[in-house]
């Protein structure tokens, strides 16, 4: 099994090298393919994807998870017409970043490259399999995908439909490579390859990626959870409060961006806190309070501290009063997970304060955390959002799937 | 020892939340202040540098060795004169590195950030010690230190300095963080602790380097070794083509950006081989060939696989035939490490494909490989250079010493 790793990998190094020069003409005309044959394939493509369902039906799979697993005629579109996005969007390569001219006559010149070869390891969404294709061929870099063993027919009719697009345009299949084993031992061999990977990008439930950082010896973009706060200061406007903590929590209370926490100032946690419970229980969400909130409102469920490191993605929210703004950035700090967060307030000193001290990828004043994704940021599409700090923070669309070299151009120059 | 050392990390965490909001004026304070602290306490310096030094001839180490572990007053002046160049660089956080107004209102701001806690492990420079400790502050991080065990006198007693001119300015010790342990448990420790530190930068050799990549869990910035090429196409100007030869092995073997494989277009060979061996032998270059070159020269050394992948650091060289441009790139991109490699041509087109396609940080064009440092980019002081390609490459200076988040101000927009 390493072995065999071991060569794809190298395999797609190869290929990474006459991907960086390709043309964005060529790069586009291959993604266009691509959506043609993917229409043209929808019925094998669900053939396959049955097999998956099947399998999953008789393994007594949830029915979240069986749909994340379906694909249908309207999500076949979907894919599709997420790829003319990606066509549409700018070639994120050669582009000039800085440029200087150095006092010998060196000309210098900071131009973004691909980053090389991306692993991509995820779980049961089939249509991550060409979104991640797409957006790592667009952007130069060969790709390893590795997909759940829940879709493994699907993925596998997926790659298929990929490489057809490849080779329609005399490109070579190892461009996006497809690790057709279900094995762990394959993900873990796949970690090991510092010589021929450039990073790994996991997408899926913690687990998944707790377990990939541990093991991996390659550079890790990390996707955790989405521990989001938002924090009503003594100096907000109520009426815009109470639409952002609907929104933030109730709007689409599955996603990363949602609201996990919410934080009050203490000084009008008595008058704002009533308010807020009922709006709530009335959209059902279940409400878990601090000590202080309980005592506000009986009955509340009183939140325990693993609560404050939650993410429910559910119709499920932790109350806290705190003290002030300083204590409010503290929980966010301390418990966040450092994704998305919000202040509400007229105050613009205690806003500024928190946008400048939350330790996270997007901080708000007086918004819904659930803007948080590339689209809204003007990235297109995007991969997942970073909740690391280290090359790419928030969306990452194409830019952030680059790295950049320098190019100097000289007349014989030598160091003195 | 690893509660002891994630007591430490975790105050790093603590005291990194004051440090992204210091102004760029405390911090040239305390710099300066730091400064000459340095020039008064010299004394101290050299009192704690002789245990280290006498230590070290017990052991028996090289005079390469020692010279590295050597303070002086001319090094200490040199420390300090560092600093004052690190005072004059621009502050590289507040940057705004986009900006735009979505169309609901909703203004972001894509800002540059310190990356909170930096842990830097380094070996037996203690120049280090203050250069690391410095870069990191003017660039809001906190920082942990652990350096030598061969130089742990010399570096406890320079950050007693830096301690002293943090509370000069009512600073936290905790912001620049010291480990008085020369145990390996302390590093791996160290190691281990991602809820409290962001990256780790290992300055030193391979070893070091290949060993903390290995154990760690954090992200790493690495900085390998400099395996630099020069290729000689057919249509290279000889005369610039000694002069860059020269220079780029000569001028100072010992460091990363210097040349350690010269690879030559086979049409020219015969006629320009000669020439090259004899002045390289002149200054009294080891020279190892390709089984070509030793087919022109008789009695070269002959060079293993090895060679081709080997850093010398040292006045020798290994020379390789190859069949044109194309086999040059593939051969850099092969056996190369990614660092700084040149061609020198007069053919555009060749130089403009050699640009592209090297895979390295730095690809020249008729100009040594000894000028990828960061004074030179202009970055005006440089932590190291950095041959990976996610989020820092090439020369690592205080602006890759920043993250970014995004500040978006809203007026109570809420997602549809």
């Amino acid at each position: 099994m390493e072995t065999k790793i071991q060569e794809l990998a190298r395999q797609a190094k190869q290929s990474s090298y006459q991907l960086a020069t390709l043309s964005t003409e060529v790069k586009n005309d291959v993604l266009n393919s691509l959506r043609k044959n993917l229409i043209n394939h929808s019925e094998n493509l669900l053939v396959a994807n049955k097999k998956d369902l099947n399998y999953a039906k008789d393994q007594d799979q949830s029915s979240a998870f069986i749909d994340r697993l379906t694909l249908n005629h309207d999500r076949i579109i979907a894919m599709a017409d997420a790829l003319t996005t990606i066509i549409e969007l700018e070639d994120p390569n050669q582009r000039i970043l800085e440029s200087q001219t150095i006092s010998n006559g060196l000309i210098l010149e900071k131009t973004s490259t691909p980053l090389g070869v991306i692993a991509m390891i995820y779980e049961s969404r089939p249509n991550v399999t060409i979104d991640a294709a797409a957006l790592c061929f667009k952007s130069g870099n060969a790709v390893i995908l590795k997909g759940g063993k829940e879709a493994i027919h699907s993925n596998r009719a997926l790659h298929r439909v990929i490489v057809e697009a490849l080779k329609e345009h005399s490109l070579s299949e190892v461009c996006v490579q497809f690790i057709d084993h279900t094995e762990r031992a394959a993900t873990h061999a796949l970690l090991q390859q510092v010589d021929f990977i450039d990073v790994v990008i996991p997408r899926g439930g913690k687990n998944l990626i707790k377990a990939i950082t541990e093991q991996s010896q390659l550079p890790v973009i990390k996707h955790l959870d989405g521990i989001c706060h938002i924090y009503i200061d003594q100096a907000a406007d109520m009426d815009m409060a109470e639409q952002i903590i609907i929104n933030a929590k109730c709007q689409r209370p599955g996603v990363c961006n949602a609201m996990e926490t919410l934080l009050i100032h203490q000084d009008i946690a008595k008058k704002v806190l009533p308010r807020f419970v009922e709006m709530l229980k009335e959209q059902g969400v279940r409400l878990k309070g601090c000590e202080q909130s309980c005592k506000i409102i009986s009955n509340l469920e009183q939140a325990s501290e693993e609560d404050w490191s939650t993410e429910y993605l559910d119709l499920i929210l932790s109350i806290k009063i705190v003290k002030n703004t300083n204590a409010a950035i503290h929980h966010i700090n301390y418990y966040g997970s450092g994704h998305s967060d919000s202040i509400v307030t007229e105050d613009k000193g205690c806003a500024e304060q928190f946008l400048q001290q939350v330790d996270s990828a997007a901080v708000y004043h007086n918004a819904s955390t659930r803007f948080t994704d590339g689209e809204v940021f003007g990235k297109g599409a995007e991969i997942g959002i970073s909740t690391d700090k280290l090359h790419a923070r928030g969306p990452v669309g194409l830019k952030e799937l680059t790295s950049y070299k320098y190019l100097i151009r000289g007349t014989g120059q030598i160091r003195d």
